[in-house]
C-alpha cells in the first residue's frame, strides 16, 4: 500500500540471530533483493527462518559487507567482537535496546571498534521468535544509529542504506543520548506500568471490576516478558535508576502530602504533581509529529462483527478523518463505546451526521 | 441501538450540580420523561444545562422524591446536608468519587443519615461542564451504591430505579470497599501516570523523538484536570497513600537493584517486579467480565477517510469479531499500523484472508 524505495544496500548481508527483529530484518531485505544469510546459534531457529524465507544458510565463500548483530543484549558484545574478528571487511552493527554497554564492553576488551556501530529500530513490539517476523516490521519507523568517535561517517553508510531499504527512519544519536532517551520513554515507563499492575495482583474482585480504561492503559505494557526486561534494565541501569530516583523524590512529597491532607501545602504539592505531569504528557509528539489536540467522540457500537467498519466507513462518508480509536467494552452489556478522535472543526459535522445515520453518541 | 428500558422511577427529581454529571442525569432522566429540577451555585450554568434540556427551574411546590447532589467532593457533605434538612421526604445520595469522607462527615454533624446513600458512577471521562453532557453517558457502565447501616433497603429504592432508568448497572459495596477500590484502580494510577509524565516535562527533544505507544499509555491519564484530582486525591488519601506506599516500598527495591547490577540477587528483584506485573494485569476484566487472552494482528490503513472502515468491514465479512483495536501513526508516514485483537483461533484465518483480500500484515 506504499511505494517502495529503491534498493540501496549492495553486497551480502549476514543477519547473526533469528528471533523476531533479526528475521524481520531477512524478510525486508530479501523483499529488496538483497542477498541475505542467516545465522543462529540454534540451528532449528535458523532454519525455521529460512524456511520462512528470512535467508540462506552461509558458507566458507561468503563475503558479507555488513553484519546485523540481533541477539539479546547481554551477548551482543560477544557476537559483535567474534564477527568483527570473523569478516575483516565488513561493517557490523547490532540491534539491541541498548547502546551504551555493548561498545563500552568492546573498548574494554580493546577491539577495534571501526568498523563497529550500534543501532535501534524502534520497532514497537517486543515478541519473540520468527514466526512473528514480517518484512514491514520497520517501515515508518525510527532507527537509531548511535555514532561514536571511533567509526568515519563514511564507513557507517551501509547502515544507512539497510535502514533505508527497510523503510525506516534513520535518526542518529550517540549511544549515551540514545540510553538517556529510551530510559525515560521506555525502560522507566516499563517499571511503572510493571509496579503499579503489581498493586492489582491481590486486590479483591470487587475493586477491579470497577476498572475502567485509565488503569488499563497504565498497566497494558506490564505484560512484557521479564526476561528480555532484566537484560534491558540491567543493561542501562544507570539511566532508568536515574529516571526512577526523580520520580521517587516526587512519590515521597505525593505520600507525605497524602499522610497529611490538612496540612498547609498538601493540596499545592498534589496540584503540583498533576500539573507537572500534564505538562510532561503535552511533550509528547503527536501523529505525524504533530503536537496536537483532538477531540473525542463516544458512539455506541453493537459488539457484532462489522458494525465498527460500518461506523467507521460512514465516518470516511461524511469525509472525517479518524485520528485515533479507542474501544470500551461496558460489562454485562452486548455492545461497545467506540471513542474516535477528529480533529476540533470536525467534532460538531461528525456528530450531527451521525446522530441523523441513527448513531447513538454516549459522549463527547 | 438499544432497547430502551421502560422506565422505573416515580416522582420528581432534584439535580443539584449542573456540571457534567448532573446536567447527563437530567437528559437521561428526561429521554425517561422524568419530570427534572434542575439547581446550581451558579445560575448561568443551571439555566444553561436546563436550555439544553436536562430539566427545569423549581419552586417551593415541588416535593421531590429522590434528590441527586453533583458537586465537588469537597462540598459534597455540605449540600447534602442542606438537601436532607430542605426536603425532609426525599431521598439524597451524591455522585462523588470518594464515598467515605462524605458519610462520615455527615455524621460527625450528627446528620440522621436514614435518608443518604451515596453513589458513584463509573461513567469515564471527567471532562467537565454542561455542554459536555450527554443522555447515554452512563449507559452500561456499573454504578457503584454505596450502603450504610443507617439506611433500609427499601429506603434506597429510588437510588437503583435511576440507575436502571439511566441504562447504567448498579453494584453494592460499602463506602469503605469503594475507596479501596478506585485507590487502587483509578487513583493510584492516576498519580503513577502523573509522575511518570512530569519525567517527560524536562526531557531533550531527542528523547521523545524515540516515545512509542507505551510511554504514551502509561502517561495518557496525565493530562487529567489537576483542580478535580487535588479534590479526589485528597478526599481518598488514605486509601490512596497505601497504595503508593506499597509501590515506593517495591520501587525502592528496584533502584537498588538498578544502583548495583551486579550484586547477587539484583536481577531476580528485577524478574520479579516484571513478573509482578505480568500477574497484576492479567487480573483486569477484560470484555464482557471474562479474563482472556487476544491475539494482535497489525495491519497496515492508508492514512485517508473511510479505510480503516474498509478493513473492518471486511474483517466483519470475514466473520472475525474485533475484541480491541489500537491505532499507531508512524511518524512521517501517511498510513497508520491497526492493531486489531481477536481470539486466538480466529487469528490465521483473519491473516490468510487479509492477505489475500490485499492488505499488508505488519506485525502478529
Amino acid at each position: 500500500m506504499t511505494d517502495v524505495p529503491q534498493r540501496r544496500l549492495q553486497g551480502t548481508v549476514r543477519v547473526v540471530g533469528s528471533g523476531l527483529l533479526g528475521a524481520s530484518i531477512g524478510l525486508g531485505l530479501r523483499q529488496q533483493g538483497v542477498d541475505v544469510i542467516l545465522e543462529d546459534v540454534s540451528p532449528a531457529a535458523r532454519n525455521l527462518a529460512i524456511d520462512y524465507g528470512a535467508g540462506r544458510v552461509g558458507g566458507a565463500d561468503d563475503h558479507p559487507t555488513l553484519i546485523v548483530v540481533c541477539v539479546p543484549p547481554d551477548v551482543t558484545a560477544d557476537i559483535v567482537e567474534r564477527e568483527l574478528a570473523a569478516y575483516p571487511e565488513a561493517l557490523v552493527t547490532d540491534v539491541a535496546s541498548v547502546k551504551v554497554a555493548p561498545l563500552r564492553e568492546l573498548e574494554k576488551r580493546g577491539v577495534d571498534v571501526s568498523r563497529y556501530i550500534g543501532s535501534h529500530p524502534m520497532a514497537g513490539r517486543e515478541r519473540g521468535g520468527p514466526l512473528s517476523a514480517r518484512a514491514d516490521l520497520f517501515v515508518g519507523r525510527p532507527w537509531v544509529v548511535a555514532g561514536h568517535d571511533g567509526i568515519g561517517y563514511r564507513a557507517a553508510a551501509a547502515l544507512e542504506d539497510l535502514i533505508l531499504d527497510l523503510g525506516a527512519t534513520p535518526i542518529e544519536m550517540t549511544p549515551e543520548e540514545h540510553d538517556a532517551g529510551v530510559a525515560v520513554v521506555s525502560h522507566a515507563p516499563q517499571v511503572v506500568a510493571s509496579l503499579m499492575a503489581a498493586r492489582l495482583r491481590d486486590a479483591p474482585d470487587t475493586s477491579l471490576g470497577l476498572a475502567g480504561q485509565g488503569v488499563r492503559d497504565v498497566t497494558r505494557i506490564a505484560a512484557s516478558d521479564p526476561t528480555l526486561w532484566v537484560q534491558i534494565l540491567g543493561a542501562n541501569a544507570g539511566g532508568v535508576a536515574e529516571v526512577l530516583r526523580a520520580l521517587r523524590e516526587d512519590l515521597d512529597g505525593v505520600i507525605s502530602a497524602l499522610d497529611e491532607p490538612e496540612h498547609p501545602g498538601a493540596l499545592r504539592v498534589l496540584a503540583e504533581t498533576i500539573g507537572a505531569g500534564n505538562a510532561g504528557v503535552s511533550r509528547l509528539p503527536g501523529k505525524h509529529g504533530q503536537s496536537k489536540t483532538y477531540r473525542q467522540v463516544i458512539v455506541m457500537v453493537d459488539d457484532t462483527p462489522g458494525q465498527l467498519g460500518r461506523l467507521l466507513t460512514e465516518m470516511g462518508e461524511i469525509g472525517v478523518n479518524l485520528e485515533d480509536l479507542r474501544l470500551e467494552h461496558s460489562p454485562g452489556a452486548q455492545f461497545g463505546l467506540a471513542e474516535v478522535s477528529v480533529v476540533p472543526e470536525h467534532e460538531e459535522r461528525l456528530i450531527d451526521d451521525l446522530v441523523r445515520r441513527g448513531w447513538t453518541i454516549a459522549g463527547a
